[in-house]
């Protein structure tokens, strides 16, 4: 199947790009993770869904892919007691950060979880990489792109800047950056004003701090993703990608610091998801306005008064293209629950379908718009469009207009299986509560059929019976021109 | 609720020991977790188990538990190519031994997930303190415990065992212990046949290595869990636990380690979980006789032919002290679901018992049988067997036979919730799919009243109807003098 041609956008040359592998049919991807000191925003689980997308859909072409997603767990919590206090203290009294990580990053595989985001085949951890990340600080100092300065270790900007283009990520013009940021202090241990921490020597009460060459101190906040991407990636990979608020400083440190320390590019391709807002506003702490991913599902916060379920929320944020900004509202998930529940209606048609000899309409075509729409820099909106369109013919099929053969009928659950399942990623309901829901369903008909008997032999004292006593527990029946249909509470 | 004298088995001591916390209320605990090269061994669900048990019990006796249990994730893979070939070949083509390590621990994580164990407060890995590992064979080796040969640091166990009591641990006697062990080799570089290594010299083609003051190299098997328990809970701390395959190597070097490198044994209580058997036979790969977790949950390996609820399983597993051999046969697994259920349907009795003015019989003592039985070395056998005692006067108090205040009735409930589903910590089913059951359930007994009465009008064909139908669906009934019975397939 790597015969599809897959374009991706890349924020480095500002355009579409054919892939294309370093070393097919390997691919390296390496992706900013959760901080893990606070819930999991919805916005970084819109960025771990569409990444998902792009995980999925890379294996579907048959790509051997070495996905890395990493855990920022080095913190920086500090003992406000003074340094005498401390070293007394007991280690079971004292604050431990790694308590906090623990229960962060329980929750945010939990969130993940719900949302059907496969686990990459890496998540390491910042604090698990202390040692390669003094032996990259302790590299670049030695090519000499940084400095040290009573135990802390500057990355020289302004120098690299006059070798290498330090903004090529996002264009930026490095003259009015410098404006932009305030000049040094006195006080300030940094030569140039752009300068960044590749290791920051610890005070005491630090409650995460590690010996090395400089001291005991903690890695800055960027070394991390070098020096984890090169030890499992290599010194050039193929994808790298986060959030686009990660660009403009996380990114373009991390570049900088990948060719202070080998010479080279680290990743061929940088993608960027887009923010998300919440009716029409950014979400943040000061505006009150943030929803967690569980408050949508249980429908607790009154911003989103209403729960949907993981599989809506995921189709929801398909339904738009990971490059623009995903609006949440009320309204647009009532919206997408609709949609996604007649989607499903139709292709679920697929199972009872009667088969024709043979097809009366071509459905060759329709797999490959499918792809179409996902070689397009990953476009989940055209593609759901797509299964939409699809949906239009099988219920078509099912009013009799058109003929489907035995062979395309398995094809259309094939296309719908791979697209929707497995590359959309759309969670799955439950198997064990469907069996459940399969016998109540069933059982139901049968109710149904004693019903309309009895509705036969005039024993309408017996059919209005079973219709309350149905009602009683949520099940409503309609009589309608075609039959009787039911709905539950 | 500290009040409760807990007493625990002590391996150290070899005697039931009152269990009073170093640090009150801080309890730290210390469990060894799980190599994450394959899936995990069900021995090792009911190590992970008993000691959640463990967990939550403290919890419930209002301890504040720092509860550390780690992942050994530094494995011993080697690349088979030469040294050549294998500085030649890209990153990503290389077997990634940390590729493994996601894998496993995500079905680990998972298993636990399934069988309702919390997460520890802190879940450390080897490769994440390769430095606390490195200085802390260093201290033993400034110490004088240790010697270093070629890139290889050992610890002196002879030397050692001459200050302390090196097998204090298990009690066995060194003479014999060192008969047993065979004579060192011309070529080998350890001094005494006991010596073991805190830090192993590694070879080209060894996956996993880092760097070190001795050279490239990676930590022997025994040194992370004395370098993590001291980072998390301090050079002493309250419980250590583990398999009890673990105590006469593992745990005595874990016990050498610490003396050797601050003076102190590290754990005031040792704890160690018996084995587990199958049909009477030790579990084991050579024997063809091993069960996996999910294939037992599952029912797909053919030595147990039937799937069992994690409820069922956790249950069983309870109905053994974690002191004694557990034996899992299809018969115990069998009665322990009668059992299981048996118990529910008891319990659930009280949700629907009319409440009398005042209770006939003395409820009070119960809760403390209750926690009688946890703090005898927490023996959840007779914990479970005073839940059947209870569940006798609740069927009785359900025929009419001994009368139950509401309060009474409340604080039944309390006592089952509080032993059964949080110390015991057997999972809930899930709510969703129960309120899918319900339905069906109710469903079910609209169908038997329409048939009740139909067979009351000796409308038999609708009766016979009825019964053909439901079984046509899996619902089997059974008319009995106390009226209709039904159960599901």
């Amino acid at each position: 199947m790597q015969n599809q041609k897959l374009y991706l956008y890349n924020t480095l040359t500002r355009k579409k790009e054919l892939f294309t592998p370093l070393n097919p049919p390997f691919v390296g991807m390496y992706v900013c993770g959760p901080t893990v000191y606070n819930d999991v925003h919805l916005g970084n689980v819109r960025t771990f869904i569409s990444f998902d997308v792009l995980f999925r859909y890379l294996k579907h072409l048959d790509y051997k892919v070495r996905y890395v997603r990493n855990i920022t767990d080095a913190g920086h919590l500090e003992d406000d007691s003074d340094e005498d206090k401390i070293s007394k203290r007991a280690v079971l009294e004292r604050l431990e950060p790694m308590e906090i990580v623990q229960k962060y990053t329980v929750s945010f595989h939990e969130i993940m979880r719900i949302f059907n985001v496969l686990p990459p085949s890496i998540e390491p951890t910042a604090t698990g990489h202390i040692l390669e990340q003094q032996e990259m600080a302790m590299q670049i100092l030695k090519n000499g792109w940084a400095y040290e300065v009573n135990g802390t270790v500057y990355f020289d900007v302004e120098k690299f800047a006059q070798h290498y283009d330090y903004t090529a990520l996002t264009g930026r013009n490095l003259e009015e950056l410098l404006n932009n940021t305030r000049e040094l202090e006195g006080q300030d241990e940094k030569r140039g004003r752009l300068d960044f921490a590749l290791w920051i020597k610890a005070k005491p009460q630090h409650l995460m701090q590690w010996n090395s060459p400089w001291g005991k101190g903690f890695p800055g906040w960027h070394i991390e993703c070098s020096a984890m991407s090169t030890k499992y990636l290599g010194e050039q990979f193929d994808i790298h990608g986060g959030g686009m608020d990660l660009a403009p400083t996380h990114h373009t440190n991390e570049i900088a610091q990948n060719i202070a320390y080998c010479g080279k590019q680290p990743a061929r391709y940088w993608l960027h998801t887009n923010m998300l807002t919440l009716n029409g506003k950014k979400m943040s702490k000061s505006l009150g306005n943030v929803v967690l991913p569980l408050e949508l599902i249980n429908g607790t916060n009154p911003l989103i008064p209403k729960g949907f379920s993981p599989s809506v929320i995921r189709f929801f944020m398909m339904q738009t293209h990971y490059r623009s900004t995903l609006d949440i509202t009320l309204d647009a998930l009532n919206a997408a629950e609709k949609g996604y529940q007649r989607l499903i209606e139709s292709f679920e048609l697929l199972t009872t379908l009667k088969p024709a000899e043979s097809s009366s309409i071509d459905i060759q075509a329709f797999r490959q718009k499918c792809y179409d729409a996902m070689n397009d820099d990953l476009n989940t909106a055209v593609l759901i469009a797509e299964l939409f369109e699809i949906a239009k013919w099988i219920n078509k099929a099912n009013e009799g207009q058109v003929q489907l053969s035995a062979k395309d009928i398995e094809e259309l659950k094939k296309l719908f299986n791979d697209f929707f399942y497995e590359i959309l990623g759309i969670p799955q309901r439950d198997a064990n509560n469907d069996a459940v829901l399969q016998k109540l369903k069933a059982l139901v008909e049968i109710v149904l059929e004693i019903r309309s008997e009895a509705k036969k032999n005039k024993n309408y004292t017996l059919s209005d019976a079973i219709r309350n006593k149905l009602e009683s527990i949520g099940i409503v029946i309609k009589d309608t021109a075609e039959g009787t249909r039911w709905s539950m509470k």
